[in-house]
């Protein structure tokens, strides 16, 4: 089976965008271990995710964290990112880091920190307005971790009330876009825990609002296919966060945990029309690097989604659906695992060094020197960790 | 504590449904052991469901499934019924076990299928309609064991479009309940598999459908009472099938497995209005009894649904928002525990004295000599039991 | 990355033993569709065992099922499978459809009842002297629903002394290996639920009693290779029943919901000397064909094993140590992932066809015209089924 | 049902060990939130803990961290805790947050961090020596996050040669009891998931390496209680490190989570010979308070461990063995539940203030003026958290 030139315009199309945090250090409660070369600044971290598209022409935008990431002039942000060929994307809510959301943020029994994390919400748009990003990705840290600690009903209806006064001020060719997740950091109940959850609350603010699926947010034996394909049905898939986990959100390099679960996905994705240049769903990664070196994580992460999405291409829907006609279970799901089984890598490295690109961006990016630079420059300064 | 006035008002409306299967033999793919006495016709089924409403007052009527209670004459039934002191209630409208849905039923990729478990559907309205029901529950054994057996999305959709014909075909008085499952009978794929599939379902239909909670079909780890307190808030929550599990859907008495997850569970239906003579919700059982004693499990269960009722209504609501507004969690989840931990058993045995009714319905049956008199009277002919 | 002559050479010696009852038909509480052709009699299931083994030269044995698979003459039951090109292997001891096992069997509170199972057990060993088989594969149901039900410690002491019984009968050259489950037919506690007290029983024993993983009795998240590299380091693993599952026992086809699982564990089989001739380890499937056509879907899962242990034998193991030696996580785990994504299908084709097989089974098997045979055929009699 | 004075005079004995870094602050790898008054020093936390002894006289003695508790002098921080009416407890090896440990401590690749991790715990066995501890006890964080990042095998068989080399150090009345854990810090695999895991290992070290059982440490549906009669029958239970779980490793307040699991496993407890003066198990809490209240959870949880002790011991064991002998599911059930939902509070009260105890140690503890002190007190410094 060989990846046919059809299948190679499609992916030609791909963009999955990266996620500043990941070039900085993370970790679990129990440590964050630190590695030389990690960025201080958003510059620095929009550099790192520069090199990812360089030996990929994959990720060619790069979403931001408020407040990680706040400068005093993003015109000057977005100059920098183009310099490096790159763009700002998405922009990202972080409620979770201060003092005053300890018990909430939207949801927030008290007015006033509802209030704060609302104009917070604005300042985010705000920013988008400064470097022209389309979607304002909402994940709240809201919960409670005792039963009677909150009120669940009442906390579900402020944050509708919240929600609907960011909305307002999102502008016509922005949208909000709400994610969910099962738990953590909150440990009783969590305020988005389902795709229900979050397809209600965007259901009721209006088309500009809209799902964002984390895949490493759901309970043990999820199918998250399925709600792939449900929430393409319902036109509210808004964007993806891409990772993997093998027990709760462990935020691993996507398809590292089940790569057949990741092909799965993918081909929904394409079922349900969420591909190619008439979409619009966002594809993102949302992971870290706790003890993997960051740059080439990420590399090894859209290559991940690039060959599986290959894969997913490469299905042969007509046979697909002849053997399902015919109830042939065994036939059917052949068909499927023909194209997972597929071994697309050659024919995607060929066709990377028919583009002016290295075949192996892993070992072409190992051969620059880069990592070699920034961990001899970048000495001193606070590194851009989790809490940065 | 003690369980005040008040509270036993409250709980004098409380009414929680039997359904019919559970009187019959049950088990697992493993075994299914017989017992003496076990019923034979839908009549004996009722007979012994009217049992449990004897020495509790507590299950008023009695769920019937289509095919199993299948009668020539459904009035003849509901005298028999008011005879014995019980209604017949929801109709459940079972396609699972006729070969014609092995690959599916409402989402079947045939329509002569599809047309088949509509016109299934027809027939349990006509039943409706002569027996007086209200509810007719839809639960669905419909899925897939292997990724590429089906469309995923193409039976989501062939769903929508089953479930309006037959929405369009019920009555003004009456509802439509859409039941979810998390899996089983299927393996890789359940066309509703969780509360927000089966909102988005009815949502579509229009506002006389409504979701059925079985609080055994959920993941792991799943907040059940979260989403109790959604679909009351969305208005969408038609009725409960109470049952307990540890593992899968063990179909355990209700309040077996997770005491206080039933306690949180009726907190939540009491908060949001899901409780009392003005709302619509229903509560019934849906569990089996594989190695226990069916008519005294379910005496049981009503029993552990009204104790922990008693409780969740005796939760000091006052002084537990009090304690939220100041962010005391220890206090609050304090009073929650206190209503948690009284033991409401003793006052209920006297209210019960009190209406004329024996303090212990567990002792008091036992001694009545009905399990003595069926097991020597059911002898011959076919019991019912799953496939009955 | 083309299969080499080693690798082939070790593959050549692979046998994946296949149970009787995955020829019958098999399915949930709620259903069990039939099929044509299915077998009526041990014979025919043995028949249909020894096409798997005729287009794959992977299956060269069958297990057996007591009672399921009881005959007058088991020389005479050899000698049949012989002339179909196969042998009898390992004898299982089912004790989970007899009334008297209701509330256990080995671990029965009533000496009377353990004796009968322990008897049962001694039949199972005269079977296997009378066959030549090497295993005694004791999988329990025994557990309880309830808690309170049964005395969890002292079922266990009891088991250990039953077990001690039965192992003073199993022959010199025989092995007595022990089953465990997470869960299923018991719901609230299992007897046998980890692989830890099946380590601890068997270690109990003596050389001769081993320990069965199954892979699909665990726990949701658990880690199987790890228990295989440990029970291998522990000299206790005896066997493995091969299967897959999204949720709970599935009992899907090997492979079909996580290749990659399989992959993993396969290559710790081998890392950990489980592989080859110099091994006991007995590779087996378990599992059954609910809505899949069961010869097919035997041969698929056979297939699946093989391809698979390819795959797991091409890890470059040097490569691999010397990533691990440099703390190069990436590195590391692209040289696993390198072996798992190679598509060694064509290769094993060709093999398949230089040893005089059809180099596709699947095809090969359609073509032959068996299965119309046995549709047309086997017709009257009592198929066999689960209960059968 | 009240509680007897048999029943009274075993709670007697009860003794509940504190962690020390149950002060401090902690959190998850979102957010650590602060509060004041929180310990900064060894001394401070040995103070807070002796507060929870003083008001509920249950917690006779402090766990340590090493190095988090690290002194120059152990006779002086001893003499410290005896004036505060406690003594130091088990100590806890941590070789979680040094550098040198990324990639395993016991179980690393290089011989030299092996020995590293080797002689902090002879360290951690010196200390014990001073400190007259009897436990020391080692819970690892070594595991992988990707599949090839490490040799599964080769890493247990190092770690068994680590803790041999650890228990030859430990002294004739000295334990080494080592901890499993499902997941987390490391997300693919751990070394140490599991009870089987940790039996074997100690198992091969010697009569005094036992094993330790943290409630929050097991798979999604895990039944604890079972492990909990093994262990003790194999004569390997070593201590609890009590807590509670809704998802993963909460870390919540014992028994808020479920209640009812807790009291089954302290039923188990009781069955097996693991509660009173005569049993060698250890009761710890291993819990953490990041939203609520320190001092008052650690009151909380102890409390909770005594009532539903309480709870345990006044199951009615004779009746229940005869409704077991009977087959009477639902009695035996019933008798289990009898004691469950009985409130013991009042009688405990009662109890507590006839031996000069206030009645409401929480209430107790909040009028003290305590927690107002330190608040005002412990200002500057570092407060001690997680990484201090």
């Amino acid at each position: 089976m060989t990846v046919n030139a059809e299948t190679l315009l499609l992916l030609e199309s791909q963009a999955i965008e990266l996620p500043s945090w990941a070039f900085g250090n993370s970790g679990t409660r129990f440590k964050v271990f630190g590695t030389p070369g990690t960025p201080r600044t958003p510059q620095e971290k929009i550099a790192d995710a520069a090199q990812v598209h360089k030996y990929t022409a994959l990720s060619p935008s790069v979403a931001l964290h408020i407040p990680w990431d706040k400068v005093d002039d993003y015109d000057e942000l977005g100059r920098f990112a183009e310099d490096h060929g790159v763009k700002l994307g998405t922009v990202n809510s972080n409620t979770f880091q201060d003092d005053a959301y300890k018990f909430g943020s939207l949801t927030h029994l008290d007015p006033a920190v509802r209030q704060k994390a609302i104009d917070h919400h604005f300042e985010c748009i705000d920013v988008m307005d400064a470097t022209g990003s389309r979607d304002l990705k909402v994940w709240l840290a809201d919960g409670t971790n005792y039963p009677g600690q909150g009120d669940i009903r009442g906390r579900q209806d402020r944050l509708a009330e919240s929600l609907a006064k960011i909305y307002a001020r999102v502008g016509a060719e922005q949208r909000l876009v709400l994610e969910y997740k099962f738990f953590e950091p909150a440990f009783y109940h969590t305020d988005v825990p389902d795709w229900g959850t979050s397809y209600a609350q965007v259901s009721a603010l209006g088309d500009r609002a809209m799902v964002c699926l984390d895949t490493g947010h759901h309970a043990p034996g999820t199918n998250i296919e399925f709600i792939v394909a449900q929430l393409l049905r319902l036109g509210k898939l808004g964007s993806f966060d891409f990772n993997s986990r093998f027990y709760a959100d462990d935020d691993l390099i996507v398809g590292a945990a089940d790569p057949f679960q990741l092909f799965r996905i993918l081909y929904e994705v394409i079922r349900g029309g969420g591909f190619g240049p008439d979409s619009t769903v966002a594809f993102m990664l949302d992971q870290c690097h706790n003890v993997e070196e960051k740059i080439p994580g990420q590399i090894r992460s859209v290559l991940n989604v690039q060959e599986m999405t290959a894969r997913a291409l490469m299905v042969d829907t007509d046979a697909l659906a002849a053997a399902q006609a015919n109830e042939d279970v065994l036939g059917a799901n052949g068909i499927l695992m023909d194209a997972f089984y597929a071994d697309v890598r050659p024919d995607l490295a060929a066709w990377r060094e028919s583009r002016g690109l290295a075949g192996d961006p892993m070992a072409a990016y190992a051969a620059s020197g880069y990592q070699e630079t920034i961990s001899a420059d970048r000495v001193g300064g606070q590194q851009a960790s989790w809490g940065a």
